[in-house]
């Protein structure tokens, strides 16, 4: 059978306890609210509100049951028949190991394996997030009702992806922060639901919050790399998706990093979790809890050295606002920390009220009866509907980066295509890191091999990012013998991976020197380009012997179908690039450290917004099959006064004044061509407003138009608020500014309409400071173990 | 069955023609020189010379014939009757994969894995390397007669363990090129046999030539890396165990290495292959020949840029002195290398005559009758004897660094022994990479559980290197059942392996979480530090709570017995660390990149003989259950004059003046305690003659002095030389120097000996000097590829 991926990656905390968990439903997978010891409390009252049922039911629990609860693997209170309970599943793209349990054949041997994140972000397409989020959370309620995973998910991984060497960028959609506020958005209600639901689907957990994208660069570890960041970049760039979760998404679940922010380990800083999170967020609800990274609160004491102790790790965790550790560190040192006076069971039981709230939301205490989801079996899994979505996402997502008329492929069946790269065959690789068990795997060798046409295949290059060539002798002949040649290849997991963050952004010599070799022929040639972070395709693109350059990212189960369609013109490519491909040399301009986004000396800026230098291909960069035009439809005033603007937002009783509406734009999309195609609108706020330096450009909305017909027109509608307007000042404040505005549709742009804010500056959002004194306490006895960040303490360039 | 490591680890070219060439014997294994098609030809004339028999044989090759013969994966001349032949197979510590074929079961399925390199380094015992070497050429040849491995071992891996970051620096004995030397020399001899001997039992290949022990450090990878290296390091550290291959062990091979040493790729660089290796060395015999690293042909191309076309690599890899390309690459390209007149059929011809001699030196082309290997099979593989020589290795390595005098541990039938740390139940971790399929797997626990105690097991960190603990729950019963701790950790392949260096040389924060908690016990505790390379442990030898700690390295299949046998008394510790330990904070204060062993302003000095700070425990650390007094008993002249020593040696028709013996030295060692041990006599020479700066001390003799008795004595021999005495010039000339010069017997040192110098400095061996103009040709169109050195250019600390 497959492997499972996530569950080889991760060397977590406690699989032993999964097979105790999940084994065939020997435990009860449920409290009996019927005829269980709880049947006659509060807990069991479905009338009660969840929290006074959790209330009650936490008011039943002696302190040493409280502190058993604090772990991850919860073992529940068998006196009041409350069943264990694991909090740690994972649903990435899919349901995923280490603690969903998939049988080794028939059913729940399976599911739909959808795109990495990375991929589905270039579809610019939040109804198909939010479907496929449904299908995941279906899936997952089926395996749920079999005893085979939990209800509560660590997903998604929404830190931006800010450099490209980042082992885990393909866990998130990209680069941008406001694409991945609308993104998860999108996802947290596919997976949870509406908020009006009486159950939800199953709790999403917005990670690794916050500032956390570095997992071994250069010595500086996950677990105690120490981000430096300005309240400007937080507010600006690496808070924007946690905001869109905590704030106007309603997520059940937030995880704390491994990393500390400005010197205080995420998990056990009340500034992140309490003053940002919960109060300026107004994260309140009582079913919303925070978890770490799992065994967080360990580095807390080590390596961090915040705490002195271990009693003051756990206890400072926990009164931060950490309410479930992910490990057995919490509750292995809190019965000590109790017995030094450092935490009170009011804390304690405000992280346990949480929790059971949380699962009341979902209906663990419920009868099923009520519960539609409770009902669901392995006929919701990998439905042929389901199947054909994760098909779609990976055809929405593809990009096309070059095309010199080739593409679309025309095949008969005297065709010969010669597939060459360690992609071209690739299976369990479709579906990059943290992926389940796929309905099925369709490489792009086998795609062609589907099509009445001959396929000559050989590989050519070592696999898992390995420079070497696999077998010059297979290359003349598969090539001689094709008419057109496809090279599909790349980057995989064994280079980008958890743990481990790319050293290079160049593609290998050994590709390079295949891909040459095979470009020199003469004969029409196509590269696509495989892997979550970019390459510099520049020697590909700059090949003139090369007609055509496709990324297709790590496309899933059905990967391989998508590209052969694409390739052929069964399916026509309207994917955005998510992310800047950055030259080869760029990772020599900017330690991996330096969290500012802004250029400096050692700095060149990081982002389309920001990097100075020339994109090998830029964000937003994608070509069709046809071509388009657009006009802005809507009337735009010339101007508007800001103080205007904000005080009918007052009166509109918007709590939030930067989601309060400014004019939509709605934008008339026409395909010129012949092809009918999707396409995406993107519109890019410019203008030299607000404090210096200014970005060139910024997303400020996005809507995937579908199928236009040649010759046909479409609209989207671009629903811009005040805060898409405003800029982010040095104390983090979010204001608008009086000045010039362009908003351009497209990277060329297609269109672009001007308008000015008049009047004295507005603040939409006062950003909260954090506390003055934020220092460490320090742990003696271990000066010769503390590794400093060696990259972000010297001079780079 | 056991995963084969090396064939998981290695990535590399034509894993697919193993199953063609090793799959039961489908394909003749032997030519037929009785009914063959060559019977009647040279070749197949025993009283002819190898070398008349091999020019006869390639004489009758096509030019696409020798061309095919050039890969490593040799196809062979069917209408000649010459089989094909797998010129690669690996046998580090063991036969091993990826082209050694365990079957599933039964016969032929294991046989006898030994310790890593690093740890039978640390027993300093060269006749323990000779049968260990022994065993492994036997079990090789009783392989390769069932078809199921090849007679070309690419073993041993002797570069000198220059920063402890390497990973790969478990595959070496360590860090010091003396003990490099002699241990390569005993290694050879088993391997090989006797220069004397008819046949050759099998041929060893000293790598990687040279200067290669970087993987991808930041962005350094090995395919590309250009290794900066003064004449005087080349000469003094990086080159002296490859002269002990080649001109004083007479090995079979070399392989040249991916990265390029002073601006040229090592496998087209005439100055190291043909200047040095062949004409200084006297390397020439014709059954001696190169083989590259898997695809560094490829490399020279791209990513070296030093060809500016693939012909051009091949045909200045093949005209350098290459003769074998382990991969495609040469057997590709010449063809066009041919046609574009880069390279003739004299240099082809060369390559093919040193490979069939070194094969007809095999017996390749001979009857097995008249040959004792070709009798050898599975009986011959793994006997009690060869398994007892494994766990004597592991025994004979394992060093004692802290002792309170805790151990050896009393144990009765009431002692309850707590066991914790990932490697407490290590199996496949006790191996090492490049592993094959070993007899058995005995971990410390299984060795625990085979005493009459009570042993109680808690794992409680994550494996692989994951700074995460496991599970707090399980440890405190552990401990507090348990009267004394054991605590059994490091790292392992997870951290140290191909391809990657490590990113820190301290303790992950959960282990010395444990480590630390587990000691605030108070009960007696050692802890045993497993993995290659050395970690910073200063916080245990510090921790006053701990009495004991060893280094356990890679012990191989019976290394839990051996942990055991030496915690316990059974056997009594006598090994020394070969590499010096730093302090953690070593990696930040000097880049890898950076090849100088000396101090410089970024660079605190590398080795015991260079390094400036404190090492937290010393190259030759380690402590004994007993104690011993030496004393020198040879007497020494007070002086000795230069011109004399040297005319002495002339006289004598030395060739080589600095293998020229000096006055042995014999050293009486004591056993001024009760147990019985070994002890290893360290001879090391020190002194300020010759240029400055002086190394500290360096390693000029040893010798593993066996079971002295309480007591009892034994004498060491220790046989300087002329070159023993010598130092090297900038220019790389071995000098001898007048001056005071000091002999310290062990590290403290228990004893020394003086004597001085007098006359005028003698040159020993006159180094050839590079040439001038050693610019590459440059390759046009890839200037974006081209990855610099990242740390190389930049200031470190």
């Amino acid at each position: 059978m497959w492997q499972f991926q996530a569950l080889l990656k991760m060397s977590f905390a406690y699989r032993y306890l999964a097979t105790v968990l999940w084994a065939g439903g020997a435990l009860a997978l449920f409290p009996d609210c019927v005829n269980g010891p709880l049947k006659n409390e509060t807990i069991c009252n479905t009338s009660a509100s969840p929290l006074e049922r959790a209330r009650s039911l936490v008011s039943l629990y002696t302190l040493a049951e409280k502190i058993n609860a604090t772990g991850s693997t919860s073992p529940g209170v068998p006196r009041l028949g409350v069943p264990p309970y694991q909090w740690w599943s994972e649903g990435l793209h899919g349901i995923a190991g280490p603690y969903t349990n998939f049988s080794d054949e028939g059913e729940y041997s399976y599911s739909t394996s959808f795109p990495q994140p990375i991929l589905m972000g270039a579809a610019f397409d939040d109804k198909l997030i939010t479907d496929v989020a449904t299908v995941i959370s279906m899936e997952a309620r089926a395996f749920n009702n079999a005893n085979r995973t939990g209800l509560d998910f660590w997903t998604p991984n929404i830190n931006p992806f800010r450099d490209p060497r980042w082992g885990r960028g393909q866990e998130t959609p990209g680069e941008d922060p406001y694409h991945l506020s609308s993104y998860v958005h999108a996802l947290i209600k596919g997976l949870q639901g509406d908020a009006s639901d009486p159950y939800k689907r199953v709790v999403a957990t917005c990670k690794h919050y916050a500032g956390y994208d570095i997992e071994d660069w250069n010595g500086n570890l996950r677990y105690q790399f120490d981000a430096q960041i300005s309240q400007q970049d937080l507010v600006e760039y690496y808070l924007p998706p946690f905001q869109s979760c905590a704030r106007d998404s309603n997520v059940g679940a937030f995880m704390c990093s491994y990393n500390a922010v400005n010197g205080v380990p995420t998990c056990a800083d009340p500034y992140l979790l309490q003053t940002i999170l919960r109060e300026h967020w107004g994260w309140t609800n009582e079913e919303q809890w925070v978890t770490s990274d799992c065994d967080a609160i360990q580095n807390v004491y080590l390596p961090h050295e915040w705490a002195s102790t271990r009693e003051q790790a756990v206890a400072d965790s926990l009164i931060a606002g950490t309410d479930i550790d992910c490990g057995t560190y919490m509750p292995s040192h809190l019965p000590g920390a109790f017995a030094q006076g450092l935490v009170n069971t009011t804390v304690i039981d405000q992280a346990l009220v949480r929790q059971y709230s949380s699962l009341i939301r979902l209906g663990w205490f419920d009868s099923p009866d009520r519960q539609p989801y409770r009902k669901l079996d392995f006929s919701a899994v990998a439905t042929n509907a389901s199947q054909q979505l994760a098909y779609k996402a990976a055809v929405e997502g593809i990009v096309l980066l070059k095309n010199d008329g080739l593409l679309p492929l025309s095949l008969t069946s005297s065709t010969s295509l010669g597939l060459f790269g360690d992609w071209a065959n690739a299976t369990t690789d479709l579906l990059g890191n943290y992926a389940g068990v796929p309905t099925y795997l369709h490489s792009p060798l086998w795609a062609a091999q589907q099509l009445n046409v001959t396929v000559n295949y050989a590989r050519g290059v070592g696999g898992q990012g390995d420079p070497t060539t696999e077998s010059w002798f297979q290359i003349p002949g598969a090539a001689h013998a094709s008419d057109t040649i496809i090279y599909i290849g790349g980057i995989n997991n064994g280079v980008e991976e958890e743990g481990h963050d790319r050293t290079s952004i160049a593609w290998t010599g050994a590709q390079l020197d295949v891909i040459t070799w095979l470009a020199a022929l003469g004969k029409p040639m196509v590269v696509v380009q495989m892997g979550g972070g970019q390459l510099d395709s520049s020697p590909i693109a700059n090949n003139p012997n090369i007609s055509a350059l496709l990324w297709g990212g790590y496309p899933g189960q059905d990967g391989g179908v998508a590209i052969m369609d694409i390739l052929t013109g069964k399916a026509a490519p309207a994917g955005r690039l998510p992310q800047t491909q950055y030259p080869a040399s760029y990772i020599h301009e900017v330690s991996m450290t330096d969290m500012s986004l802004r250029p400096g000396a050692n700095n060149p800026g990081r982002t389309y917004r920001w990097y100075n230098g020339t994109a090998v291909f830029e964000f937003g960069s994608g070509l069709h099959y046809t071509n388009f035009t657009a006009s802005v439809t809507s009337q735009l005033k010339p101007s508007y006064d800001i103080s205007e603007l904000v005080s009918a937002c007052k009166t509109s009783n918007t709590t939030y004044l930067d989601r309060c509406p400014f004019s939509p734009l709605h934008v008339s999309v026409s395909n010129t061509g012949t092809t009918p195609s999707d396409y995406v609108t993107l519109a890019y706020l410019t203008g030299s407003f607000g404090p210096a330096p200014h970005p060139k450009k910024s997303l400020v909305a996005y809507q995937r138009l579908f199928a236009i017909a040649g010759g046909a027109s479409s609209t989207a509608t671009l629903n811009l608020t005040l805060g898409s307007l405003s800029r982010v000042d040095a104390r983090g404040n979010k204001v608008l500014y009086p000045g010039d505005y362009s908003v351009l549709i497209d990277n060329q742009p297609l269109t672009s309409v001007n308008f000015t804010l008049t009047g004295g500056e507005a603040v939409l959002d006062e950003w909260p400071q954090p506390p003055a004194n934020r220092t460490g306490k320090g742990v003696s006895g271990f000066e010769g173990y503390f590794v400093p960040g060696f990259g972000s303490e010297q001079a780079v360039g």
